[in-house]
């Protein structure tokens, strides 16, 4: 299967978080525009993530420890871990997970 | 876990592909400096694969089926598909694999 990002319909999955999605048979990848300001409540689920800042400062806790992340950060969220976010700046984002992300179909 | 791609070292995987890698629990995630020319021949694994190019012009075949592809391109590889590739350009790509791409650690 074949995508190209400009050809993929951007969804607003959470106020002020956009994204381009591809959801395979095992792995979900998502690529965000996160307007500044915008909050991710604390939540967690059972796919494992790892996020990749590409754009932007984005303050990210992962069961309870905050870090500042910026360009070229990755970040492993494991299954059930607690995680929440704001985006200090507008941010660019890439999410994949394991297994597919359900919920962001 | 937190990593930043700056500290990360890049190994070479195989002539001319240079990948900084992180493996999680249940992904691997690659990042590629391929030099111009450079060839991945015809192989399959078990690892369901998403290819993302950021950079240059790369010729991908999946199956049989051949494509160039460019920046934003994105290809779903199913588990067990026989692919090979060649860097037209140096080419920057990005690979997500589930389960953990064992044989990159």
């Amino acid at each position: 299967m074949n995508f190209n990002l400009d050809s993929i319909p951007s969804k607003e999955i959470m106020p002020g978080y956009h994204a381009k999605l591809v959801h395979a048979e095992h792995m979900s990848i998502a690529f965000w525009e996160v307007e500044e300001g915008a909050v991710v409540p604390e939540h967690s689920h059972m796919n494992e993530q790892i996020m990749h800042v590409l754009k932007g400062r984005f303050e990210f806790t992962v069961n309870g420890n905050t870090n500042i992340h910026v360009a070229n950060d990755l970040v492993v969220i494991p299954p059930h871990a607690v995680h929440s976010g704001k985006a200090l700046t507008a941010c660019k984002l890439m999410d994949v997970f394991s297994p597919v992300r359900e919920a962001y179909k």
